[in-house]
């Protein structure tokens, strides 16, 4: 198989590595984009490659309910349909039909839901999750899980990483095409003995990769850290570890410290839709007065388009008067903060500076005195 | 003065020129885009370069309001502000004071009207639009003008027609900048002997380069072409002529044969935002269930992004999930295709072969026993 993870440079817990795939490798660690409905939020592909994406993330709860996994298929999967043709990978569809889906009922079976769309009863189970997922044709798949919202109760909490077990089990026995890479992914909340449990579980698996599943998802910040730091001390050190749903560029500082190899979130594309830009401060708000008559640009460090052709006054002008190329731009400039962020990461762990580095970031993020 | 206008060939009333600028030199004939507030919807700088654009107009009236003319001018002016360094063209605001504002008083001093944004209470005469067009920086300004709906009375017609030339004449006495090429517009609705006399009233002035205007306000296809052909054959030969607010591609055609120069709309970006592509046929609705298996392009003769990286059903699913790339891929689209359809037209009528183009043009646009 095309799909292979090597390890190069560690520095403590933080790691960098390449993962190979049928459609290129990648470096890690990495921010995913997330392109919901086959395309990221405004951007094109051309642009994607520019910013330095290299691996996109598509929804297989949207792409089920349109255009359709037999459409997509016939057009060449998402490579072919999107003419995307570096790496995907596709969710299961669990965590957005828990979020999404109306008068959901979950069974053993599977979650029976309504589409938002049209209010049409369908029944998505692991092997259903497989079937669809495999006529995507990502590069990377996931075992279709059971994710609970925080809080939940403990005596949920458990039944729903057990049941998440059985369904990898039930995901993998569906599983036909070698060409595609199935990650098992991990729950429990932020319980330490049930994630470590879900994560032992998870682990015999001897899957190609592995995700931690369950966060993200409303419990506070500190919680993240201690399950992350727990999950990634059991998971094997040779296979890739995924955080799902996490995109806050602190987040992603603090998981790579704790082994994390690779990330996804909406945060860069929505936050840019509603007029924010991403700096090592924090957030510019573009849709202030302030930058009215700034004619620096968001970051005179950033290389990204937005940033080498246009000022903060420009783009407070277009959030203003809600123009397109504004959510476009300041999109383009959060998922390139993003991935320039990571570049950063991994120089850090090869240079053995990723201490330094993390440190250097907080410091700006969280200034003394301020 | 860096601006001058030059006729290069000739076909019956059909020409090619070349429009000198302070900021590069342009092709004519022409279709310019339109820029409402200081962005082609949607579109970046490095795209409309791309695709051939080669003058951008925006309005007086929107950027009156928002970002202010003395901000923008403290910017840089239209070229800094935007960092699209190529020629602009203003407008005057006549025509969106006339369209947009609210509880608008027309006297012989100017147009006062409240901002459609917040209610402001606003005086636009010939001075100011000049002023604020000056405070813009675009390469050809407009003289303010008074454009009547149609149907309007013919002793409104002829009241404004001569308002406009009085208006015109303060336009000239206001501007203050060598720069800016300042252009007269024609009124008359479709009486053709108001719009004689208007034409004649107008060149008197002597100016570098003249709009045929008070068209495409709602009359029927059929009356343009002869207050068109008119107004042609009485415009000086060796000044640019712009009809305004035409961008239909057979009345592009059209207007090329009767000695048209340069040509604007929102027409190609904003039946794009509706799910349109044109081509030589019609418009292809990608809106439609029809094109959703459809693997080929819009146009498989089209050079652009659009064409070159995505089939119809990829744009049918991001049309139908109204996702913003569809919008953006179909503007680009067709802001390509008119520009494609100018130097069609250039290079035929350099061949003198401009009849033969626009009779094959209609045949495919208006095939026989279809
Ligand atoms: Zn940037
Ligand atoms: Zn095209």
């Amino acid at each position: 198989m095309a799909f292979e993870f090597r390890v190069l440079h560690q520095q403590g817990k933080a790691r960098t590595g390449r993962l190979a795939t049928p459609h290129g490798e990648v470096p890690t660690p990495l921010f995913m984009p997330v392109g919901t409905q086959a395309t990221v939020k405004g951007l094109s592909n051309r642009e994607l490659v520019e910013i330095g994406s290299r691996i996109v993330l598509a929804n297989t709860y949207h792409l089920l309910l349109r255009p359709g996994p037999e459409r997509v298929a016939r057009l060449g999967g998402l490579h072919g349909f999107t003419g995307y043709d570096g790496p995907w990978l596709t969710d299961s569809g669990g965590f957005q039909v828990m979020s999404l889906g109306h008068r959901r009922v979950i069974s053993e079976e599977g979650v029976a839901f309504s589409s938002h769309l049209n209010g049409d009863r369908i029944l998505l189970t692991p092997e259903r999750s497989i079937a669809v997922q495999e006529q995507l044709g990502a590069d990377i798949v996931m075992a279709f899980d059971e994710c609970p919202p925080f809080p939940s109760e403990r005596a949920y909490l458990k039944r729903s990483l057990e049941r998440t077990l059985r369904w990898l089990e039930r995901s993998l026995a569906a599983k036909t095409r070698s060409d595609q890479a199935l990650f098992g992914i991990t729950q429990g909340g932020v319980e330490p003995d049930l994630r470590r449990t879900s994560t032992l579980e998870t682990i015999r698996f001897d899957l190609p990769g592995y995700a931690i599943g369950g966060l993200a998802v409303g419990e506070p910040k500190e919680a993240m850290v201690p399950v992350v730091d727990l999950s990634t001390d059991l998971l094997p050190a040779d296979r890739p570890r995924y955080l799902m749903g996490v995109g806050h560029p602190e987040d992603l500082v603090a998981g790579v410290a704790l082994g994390v190899d690779l990330f996804d979130c909406v945060y860069p594309t929505r936050t840019g839709r509603f007029g924010y830009a991403l700096v090592d401060e924090g957030r510019l708000n573009l849709g202030s007065a302030r930058h009215k008559d700034d004619p620096a640009p968001i970051d005179a460090a950033c290389d990204c388009y937005t940033c080498r052709n246009h000022s903060r006054a420009y783009l407070t002008h277009l959030v203003r008067t809600e123009e397109l190329l504004g959510l476009r731009l300041l999109s383009l400039h959060n998922l390139r903060y993003l991935h320039r962020l990571m570049e950063r990461a991994r120089a850090a762990i090869e240079a053995g500076t990723y201490g330094d580095f993390a440190r250097g970031f907080a410091e700006r993020r969280w200034p003394e005195g301020a």
